[in-house]
């Protein structure tokens, strides 16, 4: 007969353990039969004695499992995601979803809150007016059969075991566990009943993954493990060593979004966004060459296709935004204070863990999960890493709701910066392609 | 401000704890503010990343110091007590307490309750009709006052956070960490407000540590931390290879430990008794060598001294015994069949965790901690290593409630045992001295 504290025992001691032993864990625990300090002092375990990709796929298989699937049946149009596993200022989904769903392929996407200071995608969405977040499994089947896509967060149906195991891995200091990031997102990936999933794994100051090296882990990781659930897997690696696009803040990064699709997105912002759609349009066999696939995608912005079905999608969900204008009809914080260039010089550094943390200060992120966010606040910078700086030049804009938040947030960017008398020579690249 | 997360993620990464963390974490834990499922996590980051002395002696006092102390004030006869890790067939104290306060020596013994294989003293002592096995601290004091020794259940004032760590550790496979392990042993012992303590660690199948090695590391562990402490501690490592004495369970245990205060025990359990009674009465300063300790704890038994307190101390926790009956008045089961040789020679092996579990079989142990205790089960060697045996002859005698209970658990002693053509050869001492 199995018991916890034996399967806890044998995962401690570096043995690997069966699909039955797993699955009996995730179960039990799921009902309550094992506690969650005995689920813990399994996730500690795992944490230093790993899971290789067998006992990774059947934790993930076990925890899609515990709940429902988006069913679809067989045949139909491509049904592919994007994940991105986060990063301070990454408004990609939502362009991206409208964007691939404009070009036939099924967007099926469920999507986080943000805890800490990487922000999250449904956060953002939350700033637009009547945006519905959350929607149940018939509301997911109908997006996608009208519009092609949707955004939502994960409901209770979705990978039960993966919800209240999160929960515990954030209060356990066992959130950075290759094995259990893999299985938890690909839980709810499956979950979604899609074909393929394009990777985002973010390294760097501002993402959960610190080093290009455990990145790269945890894309072999995802990799492997998808090999062995039957779901194609394919990853890059892109940097976050400054804020992605200029907007950090949760409305502030819908309308950065939106002028991405309108053909004016930041550079480095577009440069993603276009290779997870290639990435996306190569793996629907929409095209047979990235080139071909970036094309295409680029089409889609500069036809205006993307940008009518962001509309669409936005309106199915419930969302209204006013497009005529520039702030879209969100509502943005009213204190704006510039944050100027204390020297003259070269931006070597805008460090996106700081910057992120900033916008925390302003309300705009999480520290627990019941925090309130306040869409409003956030920060637009105005130079980013090599930027030619001039004293007295704004570095950065914040909107913010008082001044004490603010000043406190000015503290924290300003450490974000430094400005030297020259650029900064060798870079890590923004974009990493992980072959297979 | 400390938080139990950033605490756990400290050890995680190998990280030197504070004192002012570790008491905040245990103060925090006591109260409920940090729960289970953190403390269990820090506790599995522990099992990996250890403890330095420093560490476990701030555990250690952070224990002590959630609960009451025994203060005896200062002066007055010297304060001796000692401690076993555990192994089956381990009556010492019993016999131990009375006999060196026989000599002067007080000895506030707080003892524990069995799990698993290896019994405890508070059950051995609970087969005696009447006898009180927790006392409150104020009958503590005067036992000490009158008799100079009880052996009493630990109580909820006394470290309460050990109490509640132990039941956590116990069902989250975090039990066999050396520090942990320290801790929980000190930060009892201390509570006593002994001055020196005797420490038996025993090893092999039949004890808690298994190997030697692991053994002398825990020795090691509780030698430093006790200086830490300003507590001295003497270890002595001994071999649960095989039971110690021939009575395993919980009244014929008892009865064995009496023949042994009337000079007629097994030659291994007055062995290992007499030289914890000469490290007592060194550790109390009665003797100036080890061999004139051990003259005078011989003489305490053959001049009946031992026994006689044996009563005294019995009686003053309410104890009824019938010293004029060879069963001493203790309930013993019924069913009694003898375990035959199934072939002659020499017994090679005898293995204490089997016989262990097999008096568990016969209801005579607990699996978990609510599980009621039959004191009336055991049984009783004939024949132990190395001993000649003809078949037929019994190698041992169950005492057994019902049939069935007794099938089980002979079927488990056959396999204890193993009968070859010749003795063993080289064999691991019963007892290894540890130096300072």
């Amino acid at each position: 007969m199995l018991n916890p504290v034996a399967i806890i025992e044998k995962k401690k001691a570096g043995t690997k353990l069966t699909g039955e032993e797993i699955r009996w864990m995730l179960q039990n625990y799921v009902t309550g039969a094992v506690r969650d300090y005995q689920m813990s002092a399994l996730l500690m375990a795992v944490y230093f004695q790993g899971m290789d990709s067998e006992e990774t796929a059947d934790m993930t298989a076990a925890m899609l499992e515990s709940g429902k699937v988006l069913d679809f049946g067989p045949g139909g149009s491509p049904r592919v995601d994007k994940h991105s596993t986060g990063g301070v200022g990454d408004k990609v989904s939502i362009a991206l979803a409208p964007l691939a769903a404009s070009l036939g392929i099924k967007v099926p996407m469920l999507s986080g809150r943000s805890l800490g200071h990487t922000g999250g995608t449904l956060d953002k969405l939350e700033s637009i007016p009547h945006f519905r977040s959350v929607l149940s499994l018939v509301e997911m089947k109908r997006m996608i059969e009208s519009v092609g896509c949707f955004i939502s967060g994960q409901t209770n149906e979705i990978a039960p075991a993966d919800k209240k195991l999160y929960a515990l891995r954030d209060v356990t200091g066992t959130v950075d566990s290759i094995p259990l990031i893999t299985s938890s997102i690909l839980s709810k990936k499956l979950s979604e009943g899609i074909e393929a999933l394009v990777m985002d794994v973010k390294f760097g100051s501002g993402a959960f993954m610190r080093s290009k090296a455990s990145a790269r882990k945890l894309a072999r990781s995802l990799l492997k493990t998808g090999e062995e659930m039957g779901l194609r897997v394919s990853t890059v690696l892109t940097s976050v060593e400054q804020p992605l696009g200029f907007a950090v803040g949760n409305a502030l990064e819908v309308i950065e979004a939106v002028n991405l699709l309108r053909g004016k997105g930041p550079r480095d912002l577009m440069a993603v966004t276009g290779l997870l759609a290639a990435e996306m349009i190569v793996a629907a066999d929409l095209a047979k060459s990235k080139s071909k696939a970036l094309q295409m995608a680029r089409r889609a912005v500069a036809s205006g296709a993307a940008l009518k079905h962001f509309k669409k999608w936005v309106a199915a969900q419930g969302g209204t935004l006013r497009f005529e204008r520039a702030d879209l009809g969100l509502e943005l914080a009213g204190l704006r204070i510039e944050m100027k260039a204390w020297r003259s010089g070269f931006v070597r550094r805008c460090d996106a863990k700081a910057l992120g943390l900033a916008v925390m200060d302003l309300g705009g992120g999480r520290v627990s999960v019941d925090d309130d966010v306040d869409h409003s606040v956030g920060l637009i910078l105005r130079k980013k890493i090599n930027h030619k700086v001039k004293v007295g030049e704004p570095l950065a804009v914040f909107y913010a709701r008082d001044m004490h938040t603010l000043r406190e947030a000015e503290e924290r960017a300003r450490s974000a910066f430094h400005i030297g008398n020259s650029p900064v020579g060798q870079r890590t690249s923004l974009i990493i392609d992980f072959p297979r």
